[in-house]
């Protein structure tokens, strides 16, 4: 339980009305007197004459005759981010390493370090303070995890990986697994032996079941404050830049190059050896064939329709050139001087 | 080994022909005489005559003049479903908790389930009656498992989960991660904690490596009898209703509600926030922008052709509007009084 | 370390300078003396003489007037990859088992094989000679893994299966879970046991958190030399043929036949029941329909634009059976003796 004035105090709001003590969040609609909630937006204003919440988070903009106990603050979502976190701190399992786990002899863990039940820690491995290891993660030989850092439970990472402080880790992501690549032996794949590493910054976070590969030759780079939601795939000596975040069940080609502060969308598929630049963004399922060096909102895609309509639609997608081709022969029918020269042709370059 | 006519009994069949032993199920053309098999449609009527099967289910307008033994029944896929059931039953572990396993002096596990290999059960967990839990899963605080579910193998359960009866679990999935929620605090992302859980209903099904995501704020439901495939992502706060039904590789965004008794094709994207109604029925790859609420069959995509054709055909695409627009003014052109107000313009919202 | 002179042996290269000692592979602007480096392409020929690297594998055409030391070879990256891997052997872990594996006293393990921590091996399994089995991997009952094979680390192999030699399997891989099939009650789905298993040939890779189901009855079967990259899913009764690749984020439906050679982009989705010939390649992101027996190129999907410009055409798409037939019309008013016929129409089969 915390008084509503502490919690303006430490996320940095103005507190009116009386103070109270809260203990948990809530929606507006769901609170009772225990519950901090937020507005967050204009258009659920009306909700605040009947929430029972204890207290309320919201913009200057809405706080003019808002009634009961309000934190005022500039960007609400961000103060109720920060006052959930103190709220609701992460539960922190107790240093030491639990019995059942494997480690190593020539692993150097931190005293404040705390190492699950049933992990492996093999030789070599440097885990940093109050780094939390939970159950059934495998940290293979050579890695360094940073200080605060958390492997939720069964996180798998392989040799020589470099994680940086406070990374959060969620089940199932798998760092460093050797990159998928191949010479041909007439029709025979042989494996060329992936001999980089993966370099996580600080701040970083791998969602469930996703895949970071190790670098060919090099590093496979996610930098500092990156998202990277579950069931993605990362390939090898792909590099992404600060901040960027990553919707669930993208995939990234090898050797792609992705800068600052983008988003990427949910099922975003991005062909390898690209660049694509800062504050670039991509919508869900976009299809991304080319480099976007240049900032800005990108998309593609067909979004769902009645099926008999699609049918018919998408088999016309398959004469399209054509259509557009017998569009301009009918345009030169009809007004030679006008149509000539601005009927673009295809460049071939889909 | 179990009779003919014991099965016919049990699924509700009618046994014409003599009563043998059945040991297992095989198809048709790969039948021997310990072997039942199944006529799933009128056009493998041929079959029949051929197939050396002790004993065939098929339908009623099939059974006449049908050759050996046959069961007849009005859903013979159905009636395939149950007895390959009994001529097959689940290998059940023994009721027990296993040496290896990992278990908090504070769960409650019915004398009845069964904790397999290096299982880690942590405090106030409880597992009900016939509860199958196989060897490497991770079954976090505070958890509950109704009775007879079954948790294959290396299933990780996040904390404070609800798992309903007769669930079934695959290897890799992930249930109850904290979801992909983040405030902005200039360009750096601020994790909003997650404070609600997953709870999974009756006869539900997760398959492998696909991850549930728990709520914001409140839950993620999953209802009575959904069945969820392979390497798919459920966001936070989603809700899916009985009976639906998800093959691989899909992706639903968070707080997107889907209805009852749908079927959502393969590697199918949801946008958040969506109203998807009962009966609603997607094909594979469709894309889903938009909420759904009629029932009915929905598409999207671009079917796979020569990739000369393609390159062409989604060359024209990105000019689609203007080749739209040249025919209006062709139209206008050529006959201004009825092309007038017929040519839909572009909504911009795709 | 090992000698120029000894690599060109082993690789069927041709020594041309004097021989050096080397230890490890590295890019041509990233090597120093006592590097390895390739040179993959005419195009970075200009590298080579500015490249610190003890020793370059180049082919003929680019070996004339090479400076320093330079192995020959007619397909360079091949050499390379055979080279990287005498310099770069896999660490290979100490034959035997771990005192913390679980292992049934039915499994019949070879001497010379390694089982890594923390792994279960149920009864009936038997692993052949210098198989290394990883840390945190189950093998259940009744499953054979042939000589030379690895599985990196928690894997998890479902029971029955078969896995041929030196198959090499990545961190979460789960192979031969029951398969997704059920037969309609009502609106209650039932499940239908899938009896079958799964059979990997010799020189089959899996990657990291893909998942090959078990057939529903009979196998699925994945042919020697296939390569499939992470997150991917392979449905029941799917069968691949050899030596074919396919890139991350793929899923192929139950009961597709993929013939041999064939290479499947990332993110490929495919229906079941297809027949997919020799030598069929799909670029990334294609959507699958229907059979394609025939070797060649194929695609689909719309490549990403500013989103905009999507939105325009995206709209416009919903309409283009109309836009069709409306230039069909024009083409009718304007030429009616040559637009007659030559409008194809849609056949309703996208």
């Amino acid at each position: 339980m915390i008084l509503a004035s502490e919690i303006a105090e430490r996320i940095g709001a103005e507190l009116r009305g009386e103070d109270r003590p809260l203990e948990r969040v809530a929606p507006l609609d769901d609170a009772d007197a225990g519950c901090l909630s937020f507005l967050a937006a204009a258009k659920y204003r009306a909700s605040l004459s009947d929430t029972r919440a204890g207290a309320v988070i919201l913009a200057p903009a809405q706080a003019e005759g808002a009634p009961g106990t309000v934190l005022v603050v500039d960007n609400p979502y961000l103060g109720f981010a920060r006052a959930a976190a103190l709220l609701h701190p992460p539960r922190r399992a107790p240093a030491g390493v639990h019995a059942s786990a494997v480690v190593d002899a020539d692993a150097r863990i931190d005293p404040t370090a705390s190492i699950g039940a049933l992990c492996v820690i093999e030789g070599g491995v440097e885990i940093g303070a109050e780094v939390e290891i939970g159950p059934g993660c495998i940290v293979r030989a050579g890695t360094r995890i940073g200080a605060g850092s958390r492997l939720v439970a069964r996180v798998t990472v392989c040799e020589d990986t470099v994680i940086g402080e406070r990374a959060l880790l969620h089940p199932g992501a798998v760092i460093g697994r050797d990159g998928f690549g191949f010479a041909k032996d007439g029709r025979r794949w042989v494996r060329i032996p992936q001999v980089g590493r993966v370099r996580l910054g600080n701040d970083v976070e791998v969602g469930a079941n996703s895949a970071v590969d190790r670098g060919a030759i090099g590093e496979t780079v996610i930098e500092d404050g990156v998202k990277i939601d579950n069931l993605i795939q990362i390939g090898h000596n792909v590099s992404v830049g600060e901040n960027t975040a990553m919707a669930a069940c993208s995939g990234i080609s090898g050797s792609t190059r992705i800068g600052r502060n983008c988003t990427i969308g949910g099922a975003v598929g991005m062909a390898g050896h690209l660049e694509i630049g800062d504050d670039v963004h991509f919508t869900g399922m976009a299809m991304v064939t080319r480099s976007f060096p240049e900032a800005g909102l990108y998309s593609s895609g067909v979004p769902a329709m009645a099926n008999a309509d699609w049918r018919r639609n998408a088999a016309r997608f398959r004469h399209l050139d054509e259509l557009a081709r017998r569009v301009k022969r009918l345009e030169a029918a009809l007004e030679p001087a006008a149509a000539d020269g601005d009927a673009p042709e295809p460049s071939g370059d889909a």
